[in-house]
């Protein structure tokens, strides 16, 4: 193993270098043989576009303001971690058992060790990505126990679905990230999952990934694998797996995340403070209210990671919807939960860190109209936002509890759409258009004239569910739904998957690691 | 007649005057009584909101030189309109044939004179519109010869139909006008259709309507109803109807158009100027081409109006799709469309124009996921313009083919949430909430807090349609899709409708102009 460590030095890995080529070109080769490929993999968005800002610099300044207050007024609680009282005591905050109040300025002046954008490294280098600045990254759906599968079950997960959706995701274009649990394989059992999961965003795909964060030992195997697979040097000194710290809102981080952001800070990997927010219940029922805990929760629990390491990347997360006022069920895609992504980003711009949000969001149990109604709301603010890092970008349904392949399947068509808009108005001579103009005159069109010829293969988004044929055409071809087609496509795409190359050496490492930890450990399903 | 118009001097109008009240009050109180009715309805949209915006300042005067290049170079044809050819050389343009050729600038000078913003009333005050500025008015769909209906069929429209999507639009909180041509009633004679559906826009509704443009004298028609509806003064003074005078692009506007156009403006009355653009076909393949041809043919058309009579109202409209480069069918809710209308409706405030565009546009031929995406993005980017008029917010299905009942309660949600985003971020000391999180407080929640009990009734948008209940409960009350609720609304609403409350005078005066005018024409159904 080590020998592998050393031959990485120079910046990519042994996978990445002997992955890149082989690949690509053989899904797509496979692809172009069944006929239904995903096609070219695209790199992470580089926005063109403007950033949609709902909050004037007034309201941006009442806003942090009001959040300095919580934070040196009610303070925040650090529960069960006697370290990290002992970290923010030394650090200047005045610490009353597990709560603790920061003086005006504290947190602000510890973020500024944060990097405002940073390389996440996947073993490919042309997948690795950028986290921040005007780089937004797709990754698919974090966290359902359930699957709704290709047979139309509704189900638990297992490791089979997992990988399934991991091969997705490496498959499609526009989704620039493995992700994390993309769902919860519940055959597993719970101790040993992580493993199993770490495992298959390694092998199965060449894309960027995320760590386990249900246990501080589970985040040290996660560290342990990425530097079997990538070498011990390289993820020393660079980034190379993101990870999700939710704050358990309001205002209190528990053992469980602050142990895992503690190693993964140690270790130089990327942290994603999240405050999780069902808004009425763990946040006030306004938006500007919300975006004020939001703020406080994120400058606690980021500025406690540079406490760990001060330069450790860490991102401005928000995970925003609201609650039914009749039921209390959390409710995806309504206004608020918009307004709350749009200020949130805002907020995170001023203060220089990256910013988690969103996704394809919805509370539907299927994937009809009201899903994607949903889906699309929260991808359209999402994008328009700026947001850097997009989980749950693809599968995403009732509220989080199911994986869809369908949905999955629907979701990456809108992100190659919303990639699309990302790149803005193209205003060269070609873009202009003048000669077109020119040459085709009032009353005739378009259809064959020299430059619609020439930008055949560009002009317009393609997309690979929409039937835009006519009644009559799509009524022969057995009135099928938006859904049904995702379906075929899931299939013909899982059909033609191969899995990326990989070092043997590497792929030796891994499972050694793995059938000995797996070993050591009995097993436990709860 | 002329008592009616003199009893109305004052500004407001008789059926207006009268209606007030007793219309949106019985409603209610019906819709109360029966459970599922639409609830209160709101006034047109006033965006507190900024408008997303795609072009630069370099970007947009690009956009205006090359479209001023088009108009003096290639130039516009206004065909087989002899007097519209006249005005143009009178006003100093160059005139070849039907070719009209523009001096760089003459366009822009004469829409001087066209307003930036103009309030069209409605028979009721309340339901009157503000069109221009910071104003967002939404109008179901225009057009469709096909309705998808309650019963699942897909047919041609009737006049049954038609009256049925009034009284929804009148039912529907968020939809603020009547519209026009909500599906084609193909069972009454097409030389008699404009009077039946105008008829149906007066007496079963009292928001603001559109007027025919099919053929000249049909727009003399609906001048003379509206004439009797809120008497003679009152149009002769007031706009009182909005006509959509669609563009024969590229670069072309037809006798039927131009003549329609001419009744309307001479009358005061608005014309919206819309290029009906599929994106390939009608203008070039980009985004930038298309924005420079659209603009070129507003710019004609617009001043034309302005030429009919200074200070005519008159809108920038702009319909903007591309196609299928495989196939030549037109796609809708795709990003190109979308980075059109954000452009288009830069270059109308540069212009001092209020601008149409968008709505809930889509390619699907049922109310499914594809419908619900499609829909979703353009309504997203119809509203994030800063659109001003948006016709087809709602029923639009199969590319403008088909109303579709399902589709038109769903779209009616959305556009409720729309209105919710377009309020923007209440900073007021309620919306900051500090008082809640300082009661509330690390580690508990938010659900009966004093706050939130406070904003019990206005907080969060409450979606008509979605199901946002467990899955156990989903499956308890029959695995319910979202056009499944949206069905089952429809009809309570239908069963809920009640007409608005019309003076008896009024409501014989447009029956015995209907009847004598028809008896004068035979049965024409081509």
């Amino acid at each position: 193993m080590s020998d592998t460590v050393a031959a990485d030095q120079d910046g990519a890995s042994a996978g990445g270098r002997r992955g890149r080529g082989a690949s690509g070109g053989a899904a797509a080769r496979r692809a172009a043989r069944t006929g239904g490929g995903p096609g070219t993999q695209l790199t992470y968005i580089k926005r063109q576009i403007n950033s949609f800002e709902v909050l004037n610099e007034e309201g941006l300044a009442l806003i942090e303001r009001n959040a300095d207050t919580v934070l040196e007024e009610i303070g925040i609680e650090f529960r069960d971690d006697a370290e990290a009282l002992a970290m923010w005591k030394e650090a200047g905050a005045d610490v009353k058992g597990e709560r603790v109040h920061f003086p005006r300025g504290l947190c602000r002046s510890l973020l500024k060790t944060a990097p405002s954008q940073f390389t996440q490294h996947a073993r490919n280098p042309e997948r690795s990505v950028q986290i921040g600045g005007k780089a937004t990254v797709f990754a698919p759906v974090y966290g359902p126990p359930f699957v709704r599968d290709l047979e139309g079950n509704r189900r638990y997960a297992t490791i089979e679905d997992f990988r399934n959706f991991v091969k997705l995701a490496y498959l499609a274009p526009s989704i620039h990230h493995s992700g994390g649990t993309v769902c919860e394989p519940v055959d597993v059992p719970v101790n040993k999952r992580h493993l199993d999961m770490v495992h298959a965003h390694m092998t199965l795909s060449d894309k960027p990934f995320m760590g386990s964060v249900t246990a501080p030992e589970r985040a040290e195997d996660t560290v342990a694998m990425a530097k079997i697979l990538f070498g011990e040097k390289f993820v020393d000194e660079n980034t190379v797996i993101i990870n999700l710290i939710n704050a358990n809102s309001p205002m209190v981080f528990d053992e469980t995340m602050l142990g895992a952001a503690k190693v993964y800070a140690r270790n130089n990997q990327a942290c994603i403070i999240t405050p999780f927010i069902l808004a009425g219940a763990m946040s006030p029922v306004t938006v500007a209210g919300t975006l004020t805990q939001v703020l406080a929760e994120v400058l606690a629990g980021a500025s406690f990671t540079q406490l760990v390491r001060p330069g450790a990347p860490v991102l401005f997360g928000t995970f925003a919807s609201s609650i039914s006022m009749q039921s209390g069920a959390p409710t995806f895609g309504t206004p608020e939960p918009s307004l709350v992504s749009y200020g949130a980003a805002q907020l995170a711009r001023r203060l220089g860190l990256p910013f988690r949000t969103g996704g394809s969001l919805c509370a539907s149990k299927i994937p009809d109209a009201q899903a994607a109604y949903e889906s699309a709301n929260t991808l359209n603010s999402t994008l328009l936002a700026g947001t850097n890092f997009v989980l749950h970008a693809a599968g995403w349904l009732e509220g989080g509890l199911a994986s869809c392949y369908e949905k999955f399947m629907m979701d990456v068509d809108q992100l190659g759409m919303a990639q699309k808009l990302a790149e803005g108005v193209d205003l060269s001579e070609n873009g202009q258009a003048m000669d077109a103009i020119r040459q085709v005159g009032p009353g005739s069109h378009y259809l064959g004239c020299d430059h619609t010829q020439a930008n055949f293969q560009t002009a317009f988004y393609r997309s690979s569910i929409a039937d835009n044929n006519s009644y009559e055409q799509w009524l022969a071809e057995g009135e099928k739904t938006a859904p049904q087609r995702a379906n075929e496509l899931a299939r013909r795409w899982l059909e033609s998957y191969e899995a990326p190359a990989l070092d043997q050496g590497i792929a030796d490492g891994l499972n050694d690691f793995i059938a000995v930890k797996k070993e050591s450990m009995p097993d436990a399903f709860t």
